[in-house]
């Protein structure tokens, strides 16, 4: 078992002891993901490019900033897990199509463009 | 190395390929993990919660969400790539203490309230 | 002046006389508004659609939801104000296309499919 | 009628002409203005500062900026109509609460920290 797999259980049983399975539906999950991107956004909201460049490992902002991605992780594979998706599988079959899709030739230094 | 830590390589090695590192700035990442997390809630926006919960796995919503789930899981590994932050073991530090903050006979079929 | 211009206005003074303008670039505001749309989604997160149907204006989540709706139209209305864009009259543009390409008879009770 | 009032109205017999106001419940239309907030951040999201500033109003980037903003100001006013909010009024409550609590020599060029 990988550490991530050994993860999904462990929060499997961390729900399934508190009878906490009755809210894990995909809206709710989905709702849930966006209030730890959120405290995500506000922690780099105000910063420049600089700033958290330079982020030290050590600094309040690291520390923060894994504390909610690790938030983000969470409910990301509770709802892969309720959904019986393997988001590792899922995730290098999107490689697997980026790198068809963008050209190493033609995508040089160039970001796709959302426009 | 585990799935995780090799699927983190190998978008490490797809964005160096390309020249695409100098858009990988945390802010710029968090954006782009917006955007995904956007279409996974697109999905499930106007489903009440028993259509989807009867979703098939060879359903197309079944293989649009592993798509979107796929989307958020990269943008979050290389934004932890990018910090220097190992979400796995973030992840388990953020369940070691969710474990002390809800004791299961308190917490049983209670979720915690947000408001 | 409208009570949306006059609000616009206002917010526009507030940040002057902080100096905070330097903050208020698209990007910044759109983390920014990710945070508190973030909050709105925590408020609703693991309630079912009766709990929140129900919801009496004297509650928490009526005073909590009107907070969370107000930052987030405070931040929109900025980011609007910042790009020199209309909100309103945008939003009426949108309705009028949403008009043409959403016929009353052939959407009668059917949400738009997203999938 | 403000502006804002009449788009709500608006808004309001165009969802019931088609039946829709089954759908606009708070959790769904919280998950609809994530997909429009997703769509906006991926607009900037690999921007760097100097270009979004430039941004000509003619331009494609400010015409999409305009239509995903209408979008999030839609599905906001909306919510607000459905949980019986004015949404102005609550902003203007939170700038009452805004200017107490960030007096202007205090926090003159200072982004409030959320670290």
């Amino acid at each position: 078992m990988s550490d991530l797999e050994a993860l999904t259980v462990r929060y499997q049983r961390f729900s399934a002891e508190r009878d906490w399975e009755q809210f894990h539906d995909p809206r709710s999950l989905i709702l849930a993901l966006m209030g730890e991107v959120g405290e995500l956004a506000e922690l780099y909201q105000w910063r420049d490019k600089e700033a958290e460049l330079q982020a030290d490992p050590a600094s309040q902002l690291h520390q923060r900033s894994a504390e909610e991605l690790a938030d983000v992780l969470l409910y990301l594979i509770r709802l892969a897990d309720v959904l019986g998706i393997d988001p590792v599988s899922a995730a290098n079959r999107k490689l697997d199509v980026a790198e068809e899709r963008f050209p190493v030739d033609q995508y040089l230094g160039q970001a796709p463009d959302k426009t």
